[in-house]
């Protein structure tokens, strides 16, 4: 009776200090209806577990990535996909209709950005860097950038509420040198959801079984069955954790770090708010030492 | 109990003919948030008491429309007052968050109103003519008639499902002789709800007791009190039908046409569907010969 | 021997004419990969069939025009249908890169108009009125309008050689009444070659067989085998010509006219040059009374 | 010394009626740097000689107006030209830098237009119709057109403060039919001014006696001497008033306007002011029955 | 006769002299109504008390920096508070129409920027580097960085005559370190002149004293009174030297460095002319040892 | 008999040798007409006289090139001398028609770099940098940088058939450090053929013997004859490998580097195919250690 009681107790003080610390929003933006998926599917995963919120936005469509489809056709498959691959990660998943391999960073798209943003309440803003191998990844970078402090300002998109600060920006990680390497500032090690992050992934059937493996020559390797395909993609997606990855994941993690299999990186960008390692520990509440 | 019978026998045939009779969906583009209300104000409000849905969309947020405000400010104030409006008139009014006084006929503003028109399944689509005295007025025409017909076709706007059917497009009437002058096919009489129309109307503050007369040198003229007003308003506004207008309510109303006092026509687009006298007659229930 | 002197002597006269009478050099525009088919098609074979040279572009590349296909994919189809069609009426067709449904009147487009026409040496040049049902025919108007004059200035497209003249521009013909209805100052009889017209137009085969029956609601009806498809689409398109399109042909035909079944008006544009009677029965040599 | 005293009294008397009637701000838009010129450069001589100020404004800068000459080196020769021809009109004389054959309808260019007409305080402004054989004629129409009504808006280029009130927009006379005849509403005579005009027309040298008769092949029958050009540009240039023109004449000077050799016309566009009789008769003090 | 002979001398000696050292010219630009006076301020009194002319120039009329005043209205604040913050730096201060939030790097503004270069003739060019926290500062970075080199091309706004040599381009300080960090070239002491930097910054009220403290929850901690106001901005906007500055600073000051309280770092553009030491010293006079 | 045999057999091996290497194609983008010649003119020279295929494109037309001329006719001369130029290099020269100090990062101007690597079906891209002292040289960078990858995709530009592999993009060498150095991975010794080099830039006069010595105050130094034109030419572009072009060719040419007095690096840009050592042994048929 008393360990009821007790469970009774705690559940109370679990719901008061969830009334307390309202649930955090993260938005995360890619280019296409896959991108933020691969950028941050498994910290995605994690906060959604937590009770955070997570809203994935896809700057395009999508209708120009396949080899014998295009345009609208193939634009209601992919937003179809995502839709999918929201449900399997927990997130809502908006996509934006910009022609795929067109997407500039133009006043109209930079103020849709600044509206998304504005709308989910950020706390945290996820893009990649503006330098990046596909031209829609770094002008993705370059809109969410433009969006950085206009978020707060009353008089730019005068239609949505500003936020009251300017969130956290962050880059998702990259390989690209030039002009500068990629630095992560967090890591999220994703090795407990890195399963559910592949079969999220792999709604997007039009994309890692058919697009991408054509790209590289690879269409007949792609397995027919789901089980095949699954371990499939896992395979191309496995990618040990670089060094600088590696480094960072031992600051949030200590010992734990030495073992994981698979990380998210992520850079503060400097035209965002800047956090404290506090702030950080509460955006980022997976990252914990044992 | 007989009563009773009958009762639920007619509620039975109203649901019943409910079911076979959809409510039309009508949608109006103005350029700035009083812009519909001006020229479909009253028939909106009779097609609203009938049962029918009816949006008003200005394509700007009237965010230039002051002598002593501007901008976001402007703006939240000018959002503000349509809501209100909308309320009084019976219809969803939704405000773009474009500046005005700088409306261009772009295709991302073009596929703007693709998708309203579309998300309101719209029977009917009303727009000023390309030729009016404000630059805004004349590109919201020309940005309505560029949705004529491709809110059909699936491949543009993919992302939001197209009409089955052109609508008709309607433009509203103005006093314009070039290249040729307005032409009504269609006339509303609205003096059942002309007071109506001038009370919602009178929710756009910011324009009618204060911008508009003080465009016209008149800003002392205006009264301070509610009811002053009103009256104010209903005289600026208050204008004969004209002889083309006369024409037009005699075709559909009959003898009844030579008394009304106020009237709103419209001019059949060439760009959308062509309907036929019976077709005009579902479409514009409110024409009725006594 | 004789015979043979005979045969030589008519060779060199022929040979000697066509030294004086250079072919005629005829440029058509549509918005999209059968657009200049249905405007100007039948001319077009008359044309050809003189031994003058005929060109047919269309702005956009059709990727938007099906209703289970789109993009690049829907692209290449049109491109190769319409190079069937232009081997069927015996002329070139070329189709620019632009998307359908996005074809704006922007400086670049107008400059890739007056590059094509200086290219063909153009002396006729056919194309839409800037008002019809859809935007990109009306875009295509104001682009070929605009590209008048501006193709004898040596300064604009300096890479491409200017003309000497500005050609004759002609609208093609349409039964739009606003701002002024389409007034035909040439009409071509088409009755010998509509035959072929309709065998040509019928290479666009996702568009007369597809798309175009399907935004009708008419998929169904479309036959399944060849003679039964030019069968459909000659009932399709047989329209008697209209008073106007009749009273022009009888200035150029005279009595041959009233019996005409098929004609293709033509309107002459005041932006181009303007040619007296004389010119325009050099230039429309298959004008001719009885 | 009475006399002296009476000339005296009339000084005076003069320069207060001068103090009473403010001079009257007139403003010509035109595409090129000699398109004012031609189609109000009479008007303004005269308007001049009355103690008014007039103002001409080159969109463009001319740079593509040549056959052996281009670019910035042309656009210095053209505002030289322009500078010389504005002294000799009596004008001030402004030329933007626009290219030549490039001018497009933006929202950029259509602030200078409204910041050239607020800054002259215009009374008047003049501009072509958006019908014209020439693509920059047309755009230059559409972007004083979009000006009208603008230039009052405090909030619309707010560096420059608004006129007070809408002035009145007139178009220059043209011959072009469609989509509607210019339809003259004043008319000019300037049989008194026609010579002054010609000599200063004959300032924009490159354009005269170079350009334009070398686009219509007679560049070879171009006087080289002075006397001989003003005669050739005389010639060229001298056109009896048509019946519309005509008509128009009779209502403003009477019986007078059957001997006027040489007349510019002008139409109220319907953006702005609607002048009435005894309105025109102050603006165009010129208009005078004997 | 003596001493008028001396004075003669002494004056020829000045004109001399002056004929030898024409004052520097210098140009800053930024993107809001307060921007150059933050970066550049103290070095502009600096340049202005020696006799030098310096012009300040806002890309943008700052029209959406408040929380409850924008648009034409605010930017009419801002060009004000501009003018008087321009008087009090011994500074001209021009204010350009474009909209605050929204400066893209188009063709047109980089025009602007020439044309504003070239008109000042200037020897020294002033603007933040293409990343800093807002998109307009990063946007007037491009612009400016794309004047350089295109304004001694005279060519290129051929309305302007172009400048002899291409001026030193320098960006003035940030805190920024991605792509790469600020690293200072030339810094200037400016101890002696920071209460009237602050004094002139004051001007700008809407800025320092509204919105920005607004943005970062302080504006209640802001002074009422013009003391308090000053001393509070003086304590906001002190900074001492950092550790890449102070170097700079030795450099240029010698032991003097090391005392220094305010300086304003500048670092070499590559696009621009390079200077030499020599040439650093005479373009800032106020660098020099004890 | 057995001369012939032998003859016979080693043609046949050639031919057979041929057919499995087929010859590379090289295309280079430059901003003006004589940009990629300063580049990669060298080493255009090399590959041309091995049988490779090599295609200089310039991205505008050079019409501001010059102090006096301009426009057109400017344009119409660089066009000539890119012909003459490439001629010399034994390359194909293409000039697009954009305005010298205009280019624009256009989707538009994107589109036409990646159709010129696909019709060139091109192993290797080389173009500069992003950062250099010509706005359009950097947006030079960013367009060729902008068509990395998209070469591949079949949904954009479906006019003209994708590449099956994106290329290798090269940077040419630059002198600018920020944000980062030029970093060599492949130099080109041109000692051979430096001479003809010099001879096929030549052909630019009116740059490289007219603009250029302008622009630096050299007009009066530049040679009237041919001979004294090459050397002044030679001398003034005569530069030793600087330390890393140095340190690059010594891993490329082993000893051997260390004489060589003229050469041309590149920078291998992450976003196109990043080649293994073998790979660009292979793409560079002249890099050989002795």
């Amino acid at each position: 009776m008393r360990k009821n009681q007790l469970f009774l107790c705690s559940l109370l003080i679990s719901l008061f200090m969830y009334a307390q610390e309202d649930p955090l929003n993260v938005i995360v933006f890619g280019a296409h209806p896959d991108d933020c998926d691969v950028d941050a599917g498994g910290t995605a995963i994690l906060f959604s577990k937590m009770g955070h919120k997570v809203k994935f936005v896809s700057l395009t469509n999508g209708d120009a990535g396949h080899y014998a489809m295009g345009g609208g056709e193939l634009a209601k498959i992919r937003i179809a996909e995502a839709k999918e691959a929201g449900k399997r990660f927990g997130v809502e998943y908006t996509v934006l209709d910009n022609h795929d391999g067109e997407l500039m960073p133009t006043l109209e798209n930079r103020l849709k950005v600044i509206r998304e943003i504005r709308k989910w309440n950020a706390d945290i803003v996820i893009a990649p860097r503006p330098n990046d191998y596909h031209p829609d990844h770094r002008y993705t970078g370059v809109l969410v950038q433009d969006a950085a402090y206009m978020v707060i300002v009353p008089n730019v998109a005068a239609d949505t509420p500003p936020l009251e600060k300017n969130p956290v920006f962050l880059y998702s990680e990259d390989r690209f040198q030039k002009p500068s390497p990629f630095e992560p500032d967090i890591a999220v090690i994703i090795d407990d959801v890195f399963n559910q992050k592949i079969h999220a992934m792999a709604a997007h059937e039009s994309q890692f079984f058919d697009w991408l493996p054509w790209t590289s020559g690879n269409l007949d390797k792609v397995p027919k069955d789901e089980k095949g395909r699954l371990e499939f993609l896992a395979n191309w997606r496995s990618r040990k954790p670089n060094r600088a990855t590696l480094e960072c994941l031992k600051t949030w993690y200590g010992a734990k770090a030495a073992n994981a299999k698979h990380a998210e990186g992520f850079e503060i960008c400097e035209y965002g708010k800047q956090p404290s390692e506090t702030e950080i520990k509460r955006l980022f509440p997976m990252l914990k030492k044992e």
